[in-house]
């Protein structure tokens, strides 16, 4: 049997972190709260962007000055390198991370800010974590695992003891889940303390590694992991957190992309805070009922904010598109003056906005005489949509294509 | 001369407001500290997204129970409105808030779900304010102004107190000035119990009625105000606040549109939090060195972060744009095969990513039997860029256009 994580070992790393990690609030959003009373703690407000620090910080302080001349070595692309670097150049050792080649370029500069030795690897993550055992082996380094360790799952789990001190009677604590490391340390510590206290895992539905896991009783890996949520995009679970898993979680579900995105953009809409996508995993599964619980207090654990502003732009537009603020509307016109202006006038009169107009004669799908008009307008909500799509269409107009 | 702001009164309305708004964190910043240590006075994670709820609360506190009876009336397209609405609920009195239809539907919503009563006036902010002057007029309600009443700039100066208990020794504060409410409430506080500390203004180039009316000593109307950040967006300085402004504030600064995109930008990718523009306009000073200090404890206060998120895509997009992280590239191409292979190539080989292109041909400015291609790419910066457009010319490409 696995070895249960002590109490008194979190309580001791509760101690080490509060020299160097913030204690994040927890926000309570009246946005979300509406079948139950839903809290936020927002370690993506947390040093490094993620609650990684925790654990990779409380991991670095317990080795021996032995090992720590040697200095430390990590593999990740994200959140993981960030939080060692900054541990390890807080306890003065050398950290050395390997990232594949492909990773975002601002994670890698983060990580470089924070002092550490930077290998950028050709490749995707599994040739940089081949790497980075070469050089373990060479090195004699200490390996960080990124989830599958009992001081890194104990630096977690100050998050449960946080959260108990700040809100007095937690029902249910929502947690992502990628390789377990972070909802075995919650999930373990406070059903020491408060076993009636639900926790409740979140994944990808295309990332369930874990979820997949319990329901089949045995470590699933998966061939591949397809999700913005790149955070928790791991293939297979770590022994110690799946055993975890199935000791403490209540129980795990999973949401989609485009739920993904919603929660992402209601977390910066209505609580201003930025999310990265594994962050909102939580929050996503409270939105669209996941979660069986009424009348509750319960806490989304926002993990982690570091997400690429490209893809946040991206993720925005998709969302505004799948709430029907944003819509897409393809009309064909007959080839004579005026028509532009007409339909322009339609739209303007429902008090939608135009930001982005493509006209083309004779396109495929048209006749030679004919054109389409391509309209992307901003819109209130997809009632406001139909409304605007309706009037057109009592116009006499001839709608080719409506994307949402 | 006006009436001074009796510190008193600041620290009673502390005690009011203890009750039902935030203290918000102060965010130490490493991203930004540079030159100074710089922190963030985080009202966008106030209630309501702003700080207006601070001097509205106080304001309507203080109202005897027969103008209670009568209810409150406001004016406003963003902040105050929301402010006024929570304050009022809070107080359980009715508000009546009109706002111009022109105003962002989701400002419109959020007041509504405060429980105030939104009357939609057609045309712009001036239409509005004279349907409220007319029905304060009917029904004797109180009218909550914005900034010019010393009630509103007690509230407002709670920020100063509660900046005092979270920072030892804070050389200056850094302050967006649109009515200038805001900034007289934290100057006269602040300069009452520490005078050493500086406070400074900031306003949008294109916004920027009271840093005219202090050059010219006496208050400036001016004909527009366009500038994204639509919270500061004031013609004409209030009378009470030009005074306080002329007695406590050390110096007011501007900064452009692209400033305050850029600082919005950083906010959000490294500190996580969003801001409207208005917001991050300190931030914007100290990234742009306009405020003339070394080595200091300096305080941004981010004032609110009531953005709509179709603005915020925009100007992330142009934040990207204007940071060499998105480049446009227009390139003449022979119209013969594999012209766009090769062209793809150079860039893939170089690592950027690719994420828009048109290609057409016998365009304008361009010999019948050739064509252009637009591309836009995901670059890390402008050295990135400079390396794949010199790649491309020595190549053989004629470049027609670049955009940043």
């Amino acid at each position: 049997m696995i070895k249960d994580l002590a109490i008194e070992e979190v309580k001791k790393a509760k101690e080490v972190l509060s020299h160097i990690a913030r204690k994040t609030n927890l926000i309570h959003s009246a946005s979300l709260s509406k079948d139950n009373n839903i809290y936020l703690k927002s370690e993506n407000l947390q040093l490094t962007g993620s609650f990684k620090l925790r654990g990779a910080y409380y991991k670095i302080s317990k080795l021996t000055a032995e090992q720590k001349k040697k200095g430390v070595i990590a593999c990740s692309a994200g959140n993981h390198a960030q939080g060692v670097a900054l541990a390890a150049r807080e306890n003065n050792i050398k950290a050395t991370i390997f990232i594949p080649a492909t990773a975002p370029i601002s994670k890698v500069e983060a990580t470089k800010s924070y002092g550490a030795d930077v290998k950028l690897i050709d490749g995707v993550y599994d040739d940089a974590y081949r790497e980075a055992v070469k050089f373990q082996e060479e090195t004699g380094g200490i390996f960080v695992h990124p989830f599958n360790d009992i001081d890194v799952i104990a630096g977690q789990g100050t998050i449960a003891l946080e959260i108990m001190e700040q809100l007095d009677k937690a029902d249910a604590i929502v947690v992502p889940i990628g390789g377990g490391g972070l909802i075995s340390g919650i999930a373990a510590t406070i059903k020491h303390i408060n076993p009636d206290c639900k926790v409740y895992g979140v994944q990808a539905q295309k990332a369930s590694s874990m979820y997949r896991s319990i329901e089949e009783n045995k470590r699933i890996e998966l061939s591949s992991v397809n999700t913005f949520a790149d955070g928790t995009a791991v293939k297979l679970p770590g022994e110690l957190t799946f055993e975890y898993c199935q000791k403490y979680v209540d129980s795990i579900v999973t949401v989609s992309e485009d739920e993904i995105a919603a929660a992402l953009l209601t977390l910066m809409e209505k609580e201003k805070i930025v999310s990265e996508g594994s962050g909102a995993l939580p929050v996503a599964a409270v939105m669209f009922n996941k979660i069986p619980l009424k009348g509750k207090n319960i806490v989304c654990v926002v993990s982690g904010g570091n997400i690429d502003v490209n893809i946040l732009s991206r993720v925005i537009n998709r969302a505004l598109l799948k709430t029907g603020r944003i819509s897409n509307l393809t009309i064909e016109l007959l080839d004579k003056p005026g028509q532009l202006r007409d339909v322009s006038t339609i739209i303007a009169n429902l008090g939608a906005n135009v930001i982005r107009v493509r006209h083309n004669q004779g396109g495929e799908g048209t006749d030679i005489n004919d054109c389409y008009l391509k309209l992307t307008m901003e819109t209130r909500d997809f009632e406001h949509f139909y409304a605007i799509k309706n009037a057109l269409v009592e116009h006499g107009y001839n709608i080719l294509s409506t994307v949402q």
